[in-house]
């Protein structure tokens, strides 16, 4: 049992399957897609790239990149009642909760009506995530109905920007987008992903597998960690007051999100990477703190807690200062993720069987029936 | 490990947290809900006593179920949003979609912003579920817009009835409804509660952890399985022509919805009480031949595989005799099983450690990168 230090709790440890998609963790602090390290695509790849390579089993030629993106690009208008469905969302309703409800209103609207039809349908969600967030988005908080079916950025991470902000993103940005949604790409067994992979061994559809997941990283101790820490981070102005804070914060036992891992023990590999992202935007929009406040945290929760940045924490900063509202983050770990849950899916159906554990019961021993005028 | 018979695979046997809430062929062939046998409550309660003690930890008084059944009564009014969302869903869609969608939209509707909401959440969905499957069926199939604040029946499978058929239902048809609900409502660490689960251990939310588990109990080898052993038998007129097709698909390999288990190993304890009131619809109906044909498939199956029909098979010809088109069959299992996968999430969130398992890597060993232009 690798990485176990409780037994049993959360089946930490514990083998569930097995997947030829990722490793995490094996070599330390390494984490590999197929067996390409998360460096080499972070600083090499497109998302693209990375995408076919988990869907499709290896890396693109320039010709099969170049017909993928263009098929994608061509997948992004949103059917007519999705489009209704999300203009029923007040502006108030959580963006996790969108997500979910866009793709599952998808999954009504063109059903995968069997497995042969797996790729294409993972394919229109790619295309189509960016385009339901920023569709329900914009029109609850503008009201403005944007046009999906834009095709002036090739790639899911400037589209995305492009739809949210009605601006051409700069390379700069594009390059960020592309290193994030490399990052958050795929994890092994991670909570969303295990949900997809229990969906599908029942031999759902790809949309309740995806739905499934959507939810369950939703949760806090999972996709919400970047928003967590930028609602920490905000309102702070100097890295001194970021220290007192956290110094309070710590004495209190406060809960300190984007720090330590499930599995990695000693750093997590994607934190490097985003953050020099961070630093960068940092000196392109003239941030004055938000970044040395970043690192104060960072060196204080080492320092005290022997904890480590994971991949979230340096998020935080990095979407903020592309100017994407806070509550957008974890829709954007959606539209990358949703490669590696598909990917998972696509796994658990190639070698199935119903993911159905016990349970050890704690409950009452035999109870006899009372009537109910008895009780 | 109790169960195992395959270690690994499906996590079959292998515990993956305590519940109190049921017990499944702990002493062979039994179920319990909370220490009752499940043969003394589906003799003896409604569903709605059932649903308390699930939810509220003990069986209601007689104040104690008439205020619970007048509470859930005026729950039943769907928000107007709601509304038009199941309108914008095509009469072909799937049901499961629906339910799953319907489940996925309110939560936007009506968040459940922190876990002291999660009961009243509960029972707002144990009202609305009903509500959901008929308002979208009559409107897409019939163009019929159903008051789903219908209050002339005080119980969910009565009301169920009423709205599915705008007639009253016989007291026949309400106490198979109880029946069949309370058989469905619980069934310890099965795939879709399971995913429900997962989803809790991230902190989600309530809504989340509904959908995710709809969307699993869609899959054929979970909740679809009275749907598929429906569509078997309903074009077989004579138990020698049953017979007959089932020794063909026996021969063929087919695998035969409704029978056998992933823990019961002897019979299945629910298929006795089930078909017991499939017996008497049948009688009640006139039918000539579907509970002959049904009786003599399950004396095949155990003569020839020694498998006994689960809680499903019974299920598919009882339903008929109600008039129930066969693809709302699943949303009623979602109507009642929405009781124990509530009162699992609850017991995740008040012991919670995230569920996320490890996996064995099968993959590709380290490979180098190779830039676009090479490949």
């Amino acid at each position: 049992m690798p990485h176990s230090e409780i037994g049993g709790a959360g089946l930490r440890g514990q083998s569930a399957g097995s997947t030829a998609l990722c490793t995490v963790g094996k070599s330390g602090t390494g984490l590999t897609y197929r067996g390409y390290d998360i460096t080499d695509l972070a600083n090499h790849a497109q998302f693209e790239e990375v995408a076919y390579l988990l869907l499709r089993g290896h890396l693109p030629n320039r010709a099969e990149l170049d017909e993928y993106k263009t098929h994608l690009i061509g997948q992004r208008g949103l059917p007519k009642a999705l489009k209704e469905a999300l203009e029923l969302i007040p502006a108030e309703a959580h963006p996790m909760d969108v997500m979910r409800t866009g793709c599952s209103v998808l999954g009504n609207l063109e059903q995968e009506e069997d497995f042969s039809q797996q790729l294409s349908a993972t394919e229109r969600m790619l295309a189509l995530f960016p385009a339901i967030i920023c569709y329900w988005y914009r029109y609850s908080h503008d009201g403005v109905r944007v046009d999906t079916q834009d095709t002036s950025e090739d790639c899911i991470g400037g589209y995305f920007l492009k739809m949210l902000t009605d601006k051409a993103p700069t390379e700069l940005h594009k390059k960020v987008m592309h290193c994030s949604l490399i990052l958050y790409a795929e994890h092994e067994f991670n909570a969303s992903t295990f949900a997809a992979r229990v969906c599908a061994s029942t031999l759902s559809d790809l949309h309740s597998c995806v739905t499934a997941a959507i939810g369950t990283l939703r949760g806090p101790l999972h996709g919400g960690a970047n928003e967590a820490a930028m609602a920490m981070i905000q309102d702070w102005h100097t890295p001194d007051e970021a220290e007192a804070k956290i110094m309070q914060m710590l004495a209190n036992k406060d809960k300190i999100m984007g720090f330590g891992h499930a599995i990695y023990r000693e750093s997590d590999p994607r934190n490097a990477l985003i953050k020099a992202w961070s630093k960068e935007l940092s000196t392109a929009v003239g941030d004055t703190h938000l970044y040395a406040v970043s690192e104060r945290v960072e060196s204080v929760m080492k320092r005290e807690k022997d904890l480590f940045c994971n991949a979230d924490f340096f998020h935080a900063s990095a979407y903020h200062f592309m100017d994407i509202p806070t509550k957008l983050f974890t829709p954007i770990f959606v539209m990358s993720r949703l490669t590696g849950w598909a990917a998972h899916v696509f796994e658990q159906r190639d070698n199935n069987r119903i993911i159905r554990p016990s349970a050890d019961y704690t409950g009452p021993e035999h109870q006899d029936w009372v009537p109910i005028e008895n009780r």
